[in-house]
């Protein structure tokens, strides 16, 4: 999919239920946001969950879902022996591929003000994600470069350096990252990376930039990246407020989903009709 | 709380977030439900997941707030010994109190038609009570009972036969089931109970009638159950649907919460306050 | 394996270290027993710890080994549905096999005196069973039907129903279990099965039977079920007695492996080769 | 404990089961080893296991004794503020204290020849155990800080310094670790020391050493840092290899514990117990 010649859009999920929703919407892949996943479970970007935290996580969403999940795998949780092992367990539970940064362990959240970003070794990096190309059993699993040297105040040459090496390590595409109010940064480096290789953007900062102008660039794929997580706060802080003030359900109904559609989204009735099956007829279990 | 003189009311969460967001909304104590917890899993609330998975989203959300939770822990996920086990473990990880429902493992979920919905015998079940109550380290920790006859089909003398002796065997609080639309079995329970102990109730299905009215009847506590849930469905499943269709964020700002608004959510600030605290001056870490 | 006309040794296994002992000994199968892997949990053999902590510890073991492990599934953790999930989470992480009783949820060790061991119903057992054959994908997959009608206090014909019950249901192989002294009551069913199926035996109580008898009967595989458990507790009681007493280490080299043999068995040398690939050539990581 | 004038003994332990055989023997504290933990999860002691996989072991490990634990906690597992979550995850699963070494994430083991150790910087070191002292919230948790300085090759004035850097900022002893065939590196540094805050050592190289030269020296505590585990291997590598060979249980009994003993290891009688009192009379559960 991230070598095909058109653009292609990766939306964001941090639940099984979030991904199934995505799934159904008609969107081709999943993007399991390292922000979303840990603001979900009242922690912060800076992997405070551990990486078997994150992967239980992204079993349930792969168990409920058919399509493509792109994992946002932080710096791969250590060095390059602790990324061979979470490809391994990423191909068992069924996810697709995975994205790691250039950062150090701990690693901080990209978008955060005024916090350092120190970089990772170059060829460090790189030997890491050659050594997850050489793990993965599947040839389809994607490792993908995110490279941060916009974020962490580099300028272009760097991020080009940085993405050249990357993709000559094995890497299946570069997701260059940037959290400027416009796209000047993944412009220039669209210009001076040439085509070299598949490239994704994130534009969560510089949104209101057509998509048009991303396909000019020839940009492969665009993730959506955290906006189920904060569609649901949204509604959340909404639901609950007016519960709370009102002490009554009388006028939440319209804001809401039936209990019916939780049960369709559970696959309810799967259940029941297995049930007929393998339940004996007056079973009392 | 449960035995205060007036009506308090606990809305449903299922993460550690959208547990955060219940307790800034101001609201007293948190219901952790199974319907919910295992929907957002990608699981039926059949006990598809095990107890400990349940757990773990439990230490989160504990981990995550300051107000009590009360747990929906379905059957006691086995007879008197894992109830027991369950309790030390909630007590472990910060959870206020346990529900368990006198239908067997694994449970069926009370709102979905035309399945069975067998009893747990009834001397079978007061004892896993008093089990629970026996195991608890912590005297505040409240094991709550919940009747399951007029989800079954028993009429009111098996409800009210049951609630006796659940609260005889030393249960804090009597949760009555109904998915009628119409409240008549709650209100026919509550005369023939005349006040014998506390009374949570679930309005989910008969949420139109007015909280005046349980008021009135002296209901103790109501819990909203799964409302959080269903309005993070609807606003994934438009959020999702916009970005698909108009293939840019452009237009979904003003649904969704602010990034900052995230790391709000995820306490960033303090974890800023620490970095200057325990974090040497020209750190590369 | 099973339905070798040799007679097949499988030996017991509680942890990965364990089972790679199993491996490198030389047996073709290990046995993921219920009993050692509770005890080693410091719990009861009565489904304490939930069927996924037990899935976590196979997951270990399969990640160490080579060979086929067949898992003591108990009663298969709930109804057929959580035999279901259990199937596919079980070939996900590489298991060869489940072995199933007809008992009920939670279960009871059948060595212990004077408890009560209540039997399934037979129709929904083999309707358990079928559900767990209908849902592998591997077709290499096995499920075994544990028949614990002796264990009961039933006869020869109630073992012989049921066993027929379930092979006719789909299960591979028969594991019929006895907890006498002598072999009589394996000796009086192996005769009136006439080998209609594969028939497993866990001989821990009546051990001093030649394993020429169980030839002769045409036993298709023995599980030696608990032995490297009980022979590391014997083993860690002396050490710890000894270190204890004596407050040195001196007299207590000859009785334990030395730490190079634990690098080999954790494979170090793999994770030397893979820095020196790897690792870039002056890192400090 | 670690303070007390007289030489305690620390014995290692690896799972539940191993923990409740050091406490049945005696010992007043058990050392849950980062080197055995791994072995029997089949993993290398280079952080493998996540913290979390490792916190589920001592969870279990803390429900089963009732002695203090000291857990290796490696390097804490990330900065700070890892080894802040960390703390609080200890504290609430009952684990008396955490040992971290001032070494980089992911750490090697520190036994391993012609490997690199590069130690931590010193501040950073020394501000992480700071931040640990200050999450705590049991006055009784102890954080040991170990110094690798040995270990990598630094002298005696490296070792001294990075000392007491650690106990001024606030570690409760030091763990000085050599792993040297005769402990000249710990009595010189004991010298150097002079007694400045409690001592613990780690003798597994220098065995030989009579424990009264350690007494002489004022050191504080000694770790039998794996040798239960050590001893479970050869007794089941021995177990396996006789019963595959022999491919009987005929002349094993001897060499393990009897079923029965599992059983009270695994305190059946409280369940038995428990049973007749929350069990109904004829219950068929």
């Amino acid at each position: 999919m991230l070598l095909s010649p058109q653009l292609e859009f990766i939306m964001e999920a941090h639940s099984a239920l979030s991904a199934k929703i995505v799934e159904e919407t008609g969107f081709k892949a999943i993007w399991a946001s390292g922000l979303s996943m840990s603001a979900s479970l009242g922690l912060r970007d800076s992997n405070e969950a551990s990486w078997t935290q994150v992967l239980d996580i992204l079993e349930f969403m792969a168990d409920a879902t058919t399509i493509p999940i792109l994992v946002d795998a932080d710096t791969g949780f250590g060095n390059f022996n602790n990324a061979r092992r979470l490809v391994r367990k990423l191909e068992q539970v069924g996810i697709a591929g995975a994205c790691i940064e250039d950062k150090l362990f701990p690693k901080t959240n990209s978008l955060l003000d005024h916090r350092e970003q120190p970089l990772a070794d170059i060829n460090e990096f790189a030997l890491k994600i050659r050594a997850m190309k050489d793990t993965q059993q599947d040839p389809n699993f994607c490792v993908v470069a995110r490279v941060e040297a916009f974020i962490s105040g580099w300028g272009c040459d760097e991020a080009v350096r940085r993405a050249e090496a990357y993709l000559s390590a094995g890497a299946d595409a570069i997701l260059m990252h940037s959290k400027q109010k416009d796209p000047k940064e993944i412009e220039q480096f669209m210009k001076a990376w040439n085509n070299q290789g598949p490239v994704i953007i994130v534009p969560t900062n510089y949104y209101q930039t057509p998509t048009e102008t991303f396909k000019k660039w020839e940009i492969s794929a665009i993730i959506w990246a955290n906006h189920n997580l904060r569609a649901s706060i949204k509604a959340m802080q909404a639901t609950s407020k007016l519960i709370f003030s009102e002490q009554t359900l009388a006028n939440v109904e319209s804001n809401i989903v039936s209990v019916k559609e939780v049960f369709r989204l559970q696959n309810d009735q799967e259940l029941v009709n297995a049930e007929k099956k393998y339940l004996p007829a007056k079973s009392k279990v």
